[in-house]
């Protein structure tokens, strides 16, 4: 079969791979339907993140079922599946406590699967997914073409602009700042408008994300950035700022903007991946009593939650994506979004 | 009248200094009954923190309105006060918030009153207490001398235990670790038992404190630090750690305990002042999704919430005191609680 192979910066290809097989009774095999690329896969294109050998590449992806292990329980042959961007067996202490992404024996698409087995990436034609009972969430029946965008999103960018908004605090009534406008940035809007909040900021100069913003519930958008961004972000709420900022960038500026802009004793909710840091001021924090809460997503415990509005049409976020490729043109995939052509690119195998 | 004058490293003096008068109808004055040290007045006692000009010390006490301003009304001459550590209006919007401790118009005893003027510092004989209706909580009766060194501990230590435990998040249920022994740290284990903790962990090595910290409810103490510390703790909590650490030192090596000790998704809880630093790493807090939550702890706010408690003996935070000598004797004050011959030093004018 096809898959995505990275051998070094911008050098992506598809590449002739070994089809996977089931190696351990919990496994399953997924014929992926549509998988995507993250921002987080630029580091790697971009040669920020070293690629010492070729590596598969992809952690976005659902598929439908093609085989299961003798101990897999609930996976059916035929079942649409939702992948979420890492393994987990969602039994395990830190599952059950939310934090799936800490899974005691979890691994990472890509990467390993938990066991010591290299495991596959998602963009491809089939993966191997490990610990298939609780990793993979089957979606009832057979979904629309229309229905898969705004399902790809569940397995990466809208669990984790909800994580965002959850670690921030987000309520009934909260004023929220968004500081970030690519696909985690506008899920995390949605987010927070979905969890309740009266106002929703979206930090962002680009004209297009702007408006996308505003579809999926910003009530302001703010271009400014740095110190102009905290002064108009505290003017638009009482002379103190809003009460929550969600962080969905991972840059020294973007963690900066958020911890700054936030009223005293508000929070910063961030799922940005920090880019080498930078390390927090806990000495403002202590002085303003703004706090930090957040990390890698643990969107596997959000599935089944925002599932049924996927479903039902409620919840739409889906509409990220901007370009949709054929999986053969993957390195094209990886260029437009490195070029910023393109905010969230879909590939169909 | 006398207070206490800090004039350089190891320098405290008891002088005669004038008497307080209203500046501002707003103001009060108030008769200490009771004031004692605090550990972060020991950082210009030894020199860590700059003694530009003699500076009036104290922000901790309890006393006997002697004189109201002309707008004032919550307050009448002969009321019993606590003071919390800071001055604020208690009607601005971080107020509200229940921060008071950004308050828009508030101050510090012994350094501004928010409108400008000097304030007064807290061991002395005598203060004028700014924004007297905001900031100072009356007392119903008289109280008996017996209960004034729990009063007390709720301008500053008692609170701030309990802001520790609060932006810990502990609940019913929660499994706690307190990372330093002192006053504060003593006052989290009360704290966190209270909000109902199921287990509280004291980390201690000293016996005294041991001791003090399991009457005051900690169901567990470990003496180990650094990595072995984080061990114990794994150990002892299922091999992934407490919910919740409340970091009640504010060094380096404190700060470094409580992130590594929380589980994975927990809290850490810190209201321990950051000597200088340490910057926290944001790449662990995003691996783990621990989140840190704390500062100055917003004391004010919770004072109407314990007083009924302590005024019926169920919350006896005031056994944090070990020492008590008079005003006179403030040098000596300093002197014990900097060699570590006392937890905490009650000062009686």
């Amino acid at each position: 079969m096809r898959a995505t192979v990275i051998h070094g910066a911008r050098d992506v290809r598809i590449e002739e791979v070994p089809d996977p097989v089931i190696q351990h009774p919990t496994d399953a095999v997924v014929r992926v339907v549509a998988a995507c690329v993250c921002g987080s896969d630029l580091w790697r294109y971009r040669g920020i993140e070293d690629v010492p050998e070729p590596v598969r590449m992809g952690h976005e992806y659902v598929g439908v079922v093609e085989e299961i292990g003798a101990q897999v329980t609930t996976l059916q042959v035929g079942d649409f599946v939702i992948a979420p961007f890492y393994v987990c067996d969602s039994t395990c202490e830190n599952c059950r406590n939310g934090v799936s992404t800490s899974c005691l024996h979890g691994g990472w698409w890509g990467s390993h699967d938990g066991t010591g087995s290299s495991a596959d990436g998602g963009q491809g034609e089939r993966v191997r997914a490990p610990l298939a009972d609780g990793t993979l969430v089957v979606v009832p029946g057979q979904p629309s073409d229309e229905l898969i965008p705004h399902l790809l999103t569940l397995s990466d960018v809208m669990g984790t602009g909800h994580h965002a908004a959850l670690q921030g605090g987000v309520r009934e009534g909260s004023t929220v700042a968004v500081v970030g406008d690519g696909a985690v940035g506008l899920c995390a809007v949605l987010a927070a408008k979905r969890l309740g909040a009266s106002r929703v900021v979206a930090m962002s100069r680009h004209e297009t994300r702007q408006e996308l913003a505003r579809r999926l519930g910003a009530t302001d958008v703010v271009p400014e950035r740095g110190d102009e961004g905290v002064a108009r972000l505290k003017e638009m709420f009482g002379g103190i700022g809003p009460d929550v900022v969600l962080e969905c960038v991972g840059t020294k500026e973007s963690m900066d903007q958020a911890l700054r802009s936030a009223r005293p004793g508000g929070q910063v909710g961030f799922v940005g991946v920090p880019a080498g840091g930078p390390e927090l001021p806990v000495r403002t924090m202590f002085d303003t009593n703004v706090g930090v809460r957040g990390g890698v997503a643990s969107v596997r415990n959000y599935i089944e939650e925002l599932l049924p509005e996927v479903l039902d049409g409620r919840l739409q976020p889906g509409v990220v994506f901007d370009l949709e490729l054929p999986l053969a043109e993957v390195a094209e995939a990886y260029a437009a979004m490195d070029e910023r052509r393109a905010t969230k690119v879909l590939l169909r195998p």
